[in-house]
């Protein structure tokens, strides 16, 4: 009994011991990811601005920056480096409430202290903040934020959640697509209101540039669009591949 | 008897629920292909235009998002994601009629939706359509979009249909060499007649912008490109190849 | 006896087949490449020419369209898509004479097919020729080649025939890490020759250009740079190798 | 006894034969790599300079070229290419000082060995020197090298020194994000000081241009960045890993 209940309790422990890792995994991926991303934007800015190459780097450097996030975390705590796919996973029945308040800090915390290593490496220059370009409304915004989170957080079930793909080859592609739909989604929403599709993301540039005009946009789309994607995934593509599986073994 | 014809209901309604899903995926795929392909366009037309750096976020936008469209879909529909890739499957003996129209459906639909999505989020700009540049005829614009479409539908039958590749490593990669040959077309047809090499990407913004001038072109072009493909590459590279393992399996 | 004469010549007919088979495959990629290679430069042309952006461009347009080359046809020639790689292969003894001169043959169909369909494509626009900049000379020129060829014909045998490579996982990116060592190249070498390390991409814009100058460069630089790289990796890290797999063998 | 002491010494003399192969593998994978980097930076200085370009240019031949030079030595050497790689390899105990010494030397010369060849190709262009921007101070410089290193070797330590990643498919990965995190990078750094992230390929420069101002900023960053990567990643995530493992063997 006592032998047995010491057990459960190193068990616990070590399960504690993981959730605190995974939690600093995503803190220094989101850190990596932020400090590129939002990087990218400062060293654009401290050259002459030509707008459509600024909007490749601005691509590039989110596509190549959250591949290398998400492989490095995938292993430890799923790669999420977005309060919008945990949102997504949690909704989905795939996550913990424990590990997704854990995970929301630690992607926060990351996305400030990477952007306070922006404001200080470079002497000073201001790291932007995410804002509505002219003739963008508020719910034009939301809805091109939900859109795109939609399809950052269906990428990140077909490739990582989906049994076909756990069990497949395409769970090896799996960070390097999700770094992609990102790239090409900058490519779309970057010039209409800076296309975040993570709220950890915007928030970082907000406190450190102290700026909350409508920065509640960046929370409500892509929490609505990646909880609306992880809860139609698992409806109508996973739960159905699950139920044929758990069939076949029985 | 009442028994065995039960079990053949059910496995047709469920074969049935899985052409359901395989479209509804075909329609997401598409939705997410087209809304970053034509977006690009719209986003690029928001900023400065310098062209050659335009023709390169347009070449990125396609082949990253080709590429996780391709990805996300493989495992439930295959990932085609293009009527002329459809019809080459079809016209090679690798798909039904039935599906084949179905998945027409669902690319047409998917293509429309994102084109309009488009629309609102941009506060009503225009969706480019796709047109021939000055000094292009329709004939150089038929077989323009007749050879790029012939090396993508070639490309997605060896790294995919090929037995050779399904049972090798080639098909992890798959999604990303399918993706990656739009990218390259798109920057060497971009400047003549756009690079579509997929009537569902041509048709959505025609309805969208209503401007159906030579609209034609971009499906005979695809349509004769893919089939060719699709014909050629069954008959000379797979037949032969079945048919030698079909000798080693008895 | 007579039966056994007959599988033998039955194998030696499928061999043959496969040999022509294989080059087939070789002068599709090559045209597909040089297709999207040369392209890339017309399409340029045909807009404002801002040099750097060409440059990204045709980067991109070779790393990718050699991606997809080299991976549609590496399960049935090898993918080599290239005279230079052909020889390598050929000096460190992984090809017969005849697949060599097959090979070499193809490829340089599928570059001068390719240059046609450009010119017809485009209403009759030139296809650039490769040439030395002013400021190069021959002699850095060839040297320019010869590296860069080492560098792609080094990386051919790293990743496809290193028998450590061949068992690893490595052999499912040897298209990819092809493709992009050729992107790399290009960013160096494209401002001061071209960077063809393709003797076939050479020689089909010079034939419908016509137009040889220096035009020897493209075939002795990659030629030197193949062939030392195949030889040289051959001695020191394959052999080596095989021996000590042999070994733990027997 | 006689026989025993021989199969040690011939086990010893292939041992030297692997490290000297190994630091030979080292060598090339660097020269291919900082021929690609700095030799972007000289072929964009051929051109109209159009900044924002330039740094999309650079992050591209960073990315690709690195991504091709640890993919060819990873099988021999590790894929190091950068002495702070190695030092943070060194430091989480998973080599030798000797082939640590070794690798440094190899490293280094490949650096100079390209910036020499770049110089006689380009006809006798300077090869530019990394330096920091008006309004960096050392301090900025040295802690942007150390935050953008720990990047890097952290990536490093996840994708190939983790047990996780080596037994399970994030290890075929492992070159392109190791070569994407540095594209991404530079994205950052590039225009405050130029984003070295590795000692070798800041030298090779600085000898052929016989620049050494501020020249330890390149050394220091690198190395306590690095260092402090293998370090933490061994303590925190690997030892604990590994313990585990060992645990579920015996």
């Amino acid at each position: 009994m006592a032998y047995r209940s010491a057990i459960v309790r190193r068990a616990q422990e070590a399960s504690h011991r993981d959730t605190w890792r995974a939690a600093l995994s995503e803190f220094i991926s989101t850190l990596i990811f932020v400090f590129a991303g939002s990087g990218s934007s400062v060293a654009v800015n401290k050259l002459t601005v030509d707008k459509p190459s600024a909007l490749v780097v601005a691509a590039v450097a989110h596509a190549f920056a959250l591949f290398v996030a998400v492989s490095v975390s995938t292993n430890i705590s799923g790669g999420h480096v977005n309060p919008a796919v945990t949102f997504g996973a949690f909704v989905g029945g795939n996550l913990t409430l424990l590990r997704c308040v854990l995970f929301w800090i630690a992607q926060i915390l990351g996305s400030v202290i990477a952007c306070l290593l922006l404001k200080f490496i470079t002497g000073g220059q201001d790291v932007p903040v995410f804002k509505l370009s002219s003739g963008v409304g508020v719910g034009n915004a939301v809805v091109l934020e939900m859109v795109m989170t939609f399809g950052l957080v269906y990428t990140v079930y077909a490739t990582t959640v989906d049994p076909r793909s756990r069990r497949g080859s395409l769970g090896v592609m799996a960070p390097i697509v999700i770094g992609f739909i990102v790239g090409a989604n900058v490519l779309v929403g970057g010039p209409f209101d800076g296309a975040s599709m993570n709220p950890a993301a915007s928030f970082g540039p907000a406190v450190v540039g102290w700026s909350w005009k409508n920065h509640w946009v960046y929370w409500v789309g892509p929490l609505v669009g990646g909880g609306l994607a992880g809860f139609m995934y698992e409806l109508i593509f996973v739960s159905h591949s699950r139920q044929r599986f758990r069939r076949s073994y029985y």
